[in-house]
């Protein structure tokens, strides 16, 4: 029987962190794990490029969870520090991987694969390969850490090659109710509901603003199907009695 | 004299992880807290809306950055506890806040200010607030950590009230260089210019697709002006040695 599986995402670059470049890579890995293999993501750090910090982490999340994701600093300049760090948290040699540096130097064809092209091909001794269809230079998994690019036009070309090295758990359903209220109109019950399914359910109110109005988005996540559809009764229930208009259902 | 004062962002939400939601706020603290007062977030991180997490991050953030910037969880449901988590972390009674109240049953008006709406007036004691000048119902700082609500509209109204609690510090500069090549290309010049301003300067390079043409910025941050332009005259040297096209300089 599938049970659950859990990870954490590990986004390594200052430009992240300096709020320069808007991280995509964390809403992209948790949809995908969560549609494509069961997987929920129960924590994401953004941390700076520098190697001690990495080291600590990669070692602290890899224990904490299933799967540990990263992403960034696998290119070819001096901030790419991942595949090095990674390699001194598991206390691995850091050296080529043979089957990345025939890919390179295939790819860039033998004149052109200078050191700083060499050195994508440098990962943990016993990394196996995550290919990347669209620039060549492959992330890796080792132990149940999976390193991926930060751009994420190439991280999302690969991430389909990550799905072999995975074991599959239950997957999230989810539920969303749209309603024109305010939250505070529906919190007193909606936290009553929520207290009864507490086990199996996680309940989420959240406000927008759509066309001038006020509305609040429920969100109805767990891992049984019957659970979801239970508290989806009460609450439309809940609605009907306090007369809400509900915007659409999906 | 200033020095460094840094920051991390703790971003309270189930909504974030799951991936439903693309999280806005780092991007804007970041960039409002070095700009406005010259501190540095030197951490992100993201969990869920689990009591005992909450605990266990505020109170190691707090003892490890200068100040801790929570989002979310701070409305009328039950799936916001940010500011009882807060509290329970600091071992502070979580109490209604006097003015928060006043200023909420102002808002609302004293028969719709209900249970849902009162429980945003609950914080931990001896917070002071910070204002909301869109929605009413206010943020608090208590020791380092400042709590403020997960919508970026609301939030973004909101933070310029934070800057009378928190010390200034150095302002990170930065010169961004976009240039048409391959990162590989400059991988190794580039890495020998940190290697000079290791201790003053972090060079980042972050690759870049434009009209079909890849292209690399060359980010400089430095709390040092003269140490940014001397960094930044060496690599356009590099730049006019190796032929390289620049795209624009900002």
């Amino acid at each position: 029987m599938k049970k659950k599986v859990n990870a954490a995402i590990l986004i390594i670059g200052n430009e992240i962190l300096s709020g320069r470049t808007q991280d995509k890579n964390t809403v992209f890995i948790s949809n995908w794990l969560n549609s494509n293999c069961g997987i929920s993501v129960n924590e994401v750090r953004i941390i700076p490029d520098i190697e001690k910090i990495i080291i600590k982490n990669i070692r602290l999340l890899s224990k904490k969870f299933n799967y540990v994701f990263t992403t960034g600093g696998i290119g070819p300049t001096h901030d790419d520090i991942t595949a090095q760090s990674i390699s001194k948290a598991f206390k691995l040699k850091y050296e080529y991987h043979p089957e990345a540096f025939k890919i390179l130097e295939n790819y860039y064809g033998r004149i052109r694969f200078n050191d700083g092209r060499k050195k994508m091909a440098k990962m943990p001794k016993g990394a196996k390969l995550i290919y990347n269809p669209s620039s060549a230079a492959p992330g890796f998994i080792i132990k149940n850490v999976l390193s991926l690019p930060g751009v994420p036009s190439i991280l999302n070309s690969m991430i389909d090659n990550c799905k072999k090295y995975l074991i599959k758990g239950l997957k999230v359903k989810s539920k969303t109710i749209n309603l024109y209220t305010v939250e505070s109109n529906i919190a007193k019950e909606l936290g009553l509901i929520q207290k009864k399914y507490k086990k199996f359910l996680a309940i989420g109110s959240y406000p927008f603003f759509r066309l001038g109005k006020i509305g609040v988005a429920i969100v109805l996540r767990s891992t049984s199907l019957p659970k979801l559809k239970n508290a989806n009764k009460e609450i439309m229930r809940l609605i009907k009695l306090k007369k809400i208009q509900v915007l659409n259902l999906n």
